[in-house]
């Protein structure tokens, strides 16, 4: 039987993955009145006059929302805010495993950006931190830089910023294999989403000096029609020799090539005329770019993708439980790049790699305390 | 050290009384192809493609939403949404304990009733139903109507429908106790918030015919000034002789105390003007109307409060729990005034009462099997 439908039978049998745990008994009379009336009376006074007694007198300090509306669920694209939970009610399930982080997925009916706002404004004094989940580009943009404006709690958008620290984690490792310097390669970003966007950004601010990023439309470059501000921005400081063109040719000498777009997209002639022992990263979720034993045919060198059933799974997931851990440990209001490619760095020194092993285990849980260790060495 | 102090002291240990727990083992690369990618990539296309199927692939079937503005936390008023959290978050750990319901508390940063119907119309693709908790009159009662009209999952507003059915409830009882029918008594309720105006509606439709319901100005009777709708309306339906006066003079003669209002308004003198052996449900909290030894003292046969510390607690915990897990395994939509009476005259007869114990005890949790039996068996 294949993963998804394995996965279904799981699904169907457990009824979803995640339950409510009480901290406290409540077997006595005793028990009640000082975990409910009358006894929290005195809890609730206590708050209300001092609100920043939330944080301690409360589950707030150890509780993000994972917000998301559907939009872009995996690489599936809109299937609507149902259909996301099954993916937040995973990454609740990996916070908890990873970090002890209760995370509780809310699953929006708007794909209005004012709306998602005011929706994670709202619940505010509810939560820690805010993880937005697979809200599609351009929106997310607008949404993460208002909400990191207007909130007082941390806002992280897993998509972007997750999957910038965890690429450039593995890029630093495969580099490091194949004796490359990130100022002296060429990348190719096929996918100018959240993820393609975010990755693009931190590559540039992390030293990489030749990269092209391609949408649906081609490559993106200063000047060109149909784009919106996001990719305005990136045109700007990527592309610099103005390469006008498509994916294939794009790819032709290229050193790594980096997917965030859609399944089978890549052939292996296009991986051919990469330079010789190129980086091949097809994190399109579940199918990739191209599959990893196709790649390694075509001569790839390293090979990665976003999913767990392969060797070098590159995935926020590594990344968004100890991130969460540390900004709610250390109080940390905002992620910067300095941090986030701090982040990327110390994962990637936290072992020796190999060619089927750039980057730490999810399952070997380490990368939370390493992110967690470099986030409070560097406040 | 007395509950208050103690509570805090728990409260700041624990940090908060409820987490998260994962349904799903994470130890190994399959765990998570199986609960995260690629495997729930075919959960999230196939719900993507029938909605419905959300009710049985995530936990929605078993999730509730505790919703809350803070405006009137416990009887202590309009204390903000950080100090309405220790109160939900004591909620949800009975949901759990009783009736092995998943509730979520979500505090909004809101008083504005078009923004709380947004907020839960927004989350409804997320949980099975939405429990409105501490929500303060009149405002709660547009919000409630507005809702079961526009969302396709159950809308309970506990401080109205969770009082109205446990003080019905508890009434049957003291007067079976006290020989006393619900058609010859004369009831008093004080305090005309959420709680009295839901208790005098389905008092009257359970056949009470004598009723004087009061607010801070006095009696509310027909053509008095300074009535919202809600007000208007139960006016036309009780307080037939058209009282107007102050509490101390409605409680002369009276079989029946309702307090739903402030700590210590009523005086021993008053209990002493009531009938003889009155009822007084004392039901302000944390601090009662009138403290039950001193009402007893004053001669009154049955006392009842809202607190867990004192016998015979009126507390809507008995209610809401069994409630929802009736409504979501039943799939109910909505409870009538019908389901109301039905479930309150099945806690009634659950048990032999006693005047120090005239409803099931909370800590025995028999009740959640109560409701769910009444509920399955009149749909």
């Amino acid at each position: 039987m294949d993963l998804g439908k394995r996965s279904l039978a799981l699904h169907q049998k457990k009824r979803g993955k995640i339950s409510i745990q009480s901290k406290v008994s409540l077997k006595t009379k005793t028990d009640i009145s000082l975990a409910y009336t009358p006894g929290v009376g005195a809890v609730s006074a206590a708050i209300g006059k001092n609100k920043k007694l939330s944080w301690q007198l409360t589950n707030r300090a150890n509780q993000v929302a994972i917000v998301s509306d559907g939009t872009a669920v995996l690489g599936l694209g809109d299937l609507g805010p149902e259909a996301a939970m099954p993916v937040m009610e995973g990454k609740s399930a990996i916070f908890k495993e990873m970090a002890d982080i209760d995370a509780i997925p809310l699953c929006v009916d708007t794909k209005d950006p004012e709306k998602i706002i005011e929706f994670c404004r709202l619940i505010e004094p509810s939560f820690g931190g805010i993880n937005l989940e697979d809200i599609s580009a351009p929106r997310c943009f607008e949404i993460l830089a208002r909400l990191e404006k207007e909130l007082s709690i941390p806002v992280f958008h897993d998509d972007q910023d997750g999957a910038a620290i965890i690429v450039l984690a593995a890029l630093i490792n495969a580099c490091r294999l194949t004796k490359r310097r990130l100022n002296k390669i060429k990348v190719v970003i096929n996918g100018a989403g959240a993820a393609g966007l975010a990755i693009a950004k931190i590559l540039i601010k992390a030293g990489v000096g030749d990269l092209i990023l391609l949408d649906t439309i081609g490559a993106i470059c200063r000047g060109r029609e149909r784009m919106n501000s996001q990719k305005a921005v990136i045109a700007r400081i990527t592309n610099r020799k103005r390469f006008k063109g498509q994916l294939r040719e794009a790819l032709v000498g290229a050193d790594v090539f980096i997917g965030v777009s859609c399944g089978n997209l890549v052939e292996a002639s296009m991986i051919k005329s990469m330079k010789p022992k190129p980086i091949v990263f097809a994190m399109a979720n579940p199918v990739p770019e191209i599959m990893p034993e196709v790649a390694k045919k075509a001569g790839a060198a390293i090979v990665g993708t976003g999913r767990s059933d392969f060797d070098n799974q590159i995935n926020n997931a590594l990344v968004f439980p100890g991130i969460f851990r540390g900004l709610l440990d250390n109080k940390i209001k905002k992620v910067t790049d300095k941090m986030k490619i701090g982040v990327a760095e110390a994962i990637a020194h936290s072992l020796k790699p190999r060619s089927d092993k750039i980057l730490p285990l999810l399952i070997e849980k380490k990368t939370t305390t390493v992110i967690t260790k470099y986030l409070k060495n560097n406040l």
